[in-house]
């Protein structure tokens, strides 16, 4: 299956959330991306990644790649389908594509693309439709406590490397011989992982049912589960889905994302960032009356700094934190890496180890 | 408009929260509750208040008082409609009664019920129906702060009085002067205010884009706008509604609700409540980044405790905490109304009072 990809007026490293992962993660799958503002270029020249990929200004540009599919690019805020797009998303479905999008607005329920699809006998893969049989959380996942770590990033901000720094993560945790399960909870991770379910778009009362069956899913498939972050227990849009995730998840501890340069919440310029230790803090407060979980690491996302500015904030964050820091993207994960397993290894050792690894630092 | 409540071995203080509310604020429109197990009984005897209203063992027997709706009187985990109800609403439909309930389930949506009550020409009342142009929030709250007052009930627990306190809190505000109005969050609050969300059933994404919506509401129809409260920010199947309430409604300020026997959560007794002067600087502390909201109150549900004891509670909450302290449904709800309205005047005041306002006890 082979893709091009829509992001229309939109492609960029902070704008196209969806499509930046699939290009990072799978690049051998994306013949083109289209945003005809950006024509001509390539996705390494906009993204910093994806290499020679090219970017077309049209659909019918992207046709000539010869793609099966077309992957909606973006995730706007509220998660509506751009009206302009409609007409675009018909005529690839006309072309044959099968349509693949997280949007909360189900393409397959859209009276005109559904019944176009259908006649065509072609897929739609609405990505974030939460499974039918969703229930309220119970705490199950407790019932693998003796023999799995669950390991959740957290946030300063949405869309700041939650998911990024867990992918990056797995796969050097797999290099070193971990037994490790990456567990996704939105869509671009579900794209990516083939598996999971978007935690932002179950019914309100099931968030947490939904990070319990998936955090237990993931314990069936690698002792450690790494479950990807939503959102931030600070932003005033989703802050509902980020404490559902933790407190359905019952992480074992927790890794905080931020990004350097960002003060203030994105769009919400009158939330400002609190700083990285008060924010780690309340996490393991807010974590505690349920599950004692201490941050045992920090992943910055250093995309927007040079080199030495970079190395600097890893550096300064170190010190202010007391914690093991890295851009896990730019730099080796190793500090990371290292301290999930030394975390998981702790628990794993009978008594002590299990009563030092639940106290926070 | 007058309903028979469908409660069928349910009924009773702890189990039929939506039947106990609704006989609680408009008896007079309660003819008869369904509950084999208690049929023979009344309401007064079951709950401690709703007069004579009878308990019934059949529907037969509940058509006999000729009602015009039949309301599900019970909030089960995961709001499904129990399998063995299913023939007793057909027989309600048929027998001309309009169905009222606040299930997860849309009883519309059900391929047997939705079809017979459209053929039958009646309606279906699914509570917790959301609107279809629900938004994620935008601190849009923030437009009213200079005119009015956001006043939030938070708890340790779910079912434990954030509701009633709030209608209670309405009554005496109301007989005491101040422009007042309740924002209703769930489907039993809607039941008897007959408006409102039930934010517990929107898509999770948009849990504090309704939470705002009402809260305009609401501050549209009063100064001193009274959020029902939902879940707690402990709870683990429902946390994050509860976050997302109070980052949407973005509270000036919040009364929080305990059961003094309850030590630990309902069905989920792995889960202990904290002291309560944890509790409350734990609410402050995740308030705090988005707005800064004081708890101005406690409110005690003493059902379950004899006089002596009860009084005993509010005496050691007001000591244990420093906070005015009432059972606002047994006692005068007096203490808490002052302390709201003192707040909502200190914010009124320029200058000095809003900075007061603002800060922490």
């Amino acid at each position: 299956m082979r893709f091009v990809i829509l992001a229309e007026q939109a492609f960029g490293p902070l704008t196209s959330k969806t499509a930046n992962a699939f290009i990072r993660y799978t690049p051998e799958k994306v013949l083109a991306v289209i945003d005809s503002a950006r024509a001509g270029r390539t996705a390494e020249q906009v993204l910093g990644f994806g290499g020679d990929i090219p970017v077309v200004a049209t659909l019918d540009e992207a046709l000539a790649t010869r793609p099966d599919a077309l992957l909606i690019g973006i995730a706007p805020p509220g998660g509506q389908l751009p009206a302009a797009w409609r007409t675009l998303l018909a005529r690839a479905l006309e072309a044959g594509l099968e349509l693949w999008s997280g949007l909360h607005f189900f393409i397959a329920d859209d009276p005109e693309l559904g019944p176009l699809a259908q006649r065509k006998g072609i897929r739609i893969h609405d990505l974030r439709k939460p499974p039918a049989d969703l229930d309220v959380a119970r705490g199950r996942v407790r019932e693998v406590d003796a023999t799995n770590t669950v390991i959740l990033t957290v946030g300063t901000d949405c869309n700041i490397g939650k998911m990024t720094t867990q992918l990056q993560l797995r796969d050097a945790a797999v290099k070193a011989g971990l037994s490790v399960a990456f567990a996704a909870t939105g869509q671009t991770g579900i794209l990516v992982e083939g598996w999971g379910i978007a935690v932002d778009a179950v019914i309100a009362d099931f968030i947490a049912g939904a990070a319990e069956r998936l955090t237990l899913e993931g314990a069936s498939k690698g002792e450690i589960v790494l479950v990807e972050g939503q959102g931030s227990i600070i932003h005033p849009s989703y802050s509902g889905v980020t404490y559902g995730l933790l407190h359905g998840s019952l992480p074992h501890a927790m890794i905080m994302c931020a990004q350097p340069s960002r003060t203030s919440i994105n769009h919400q310029p009158w939330v400002k960032i609190p700083p990285l230790k008060e924010l780690i803090a309340l996490h393991e407060q807010v974590a505690a009356p349920l599950r004692p979980a201490p941050v045992i690491g920090v992943a910055l996302n250093t995309f927007d700094l040079d080199d030495a500015a970079a190395l600097d904030a890893v550096k300064r964050t170190e010190d202010e934190t007391g914690l093991p820091a890295t851009d896990p993207v730019r730099f080796d994960p190793a500090p990371l890496v290292d301290a999930i397993g030394r975390f998981h290894a702790a628990r794993r050792t009978p008594a002590r180890g299990v009563a030092r690894a639940t106290q926070h630092a």
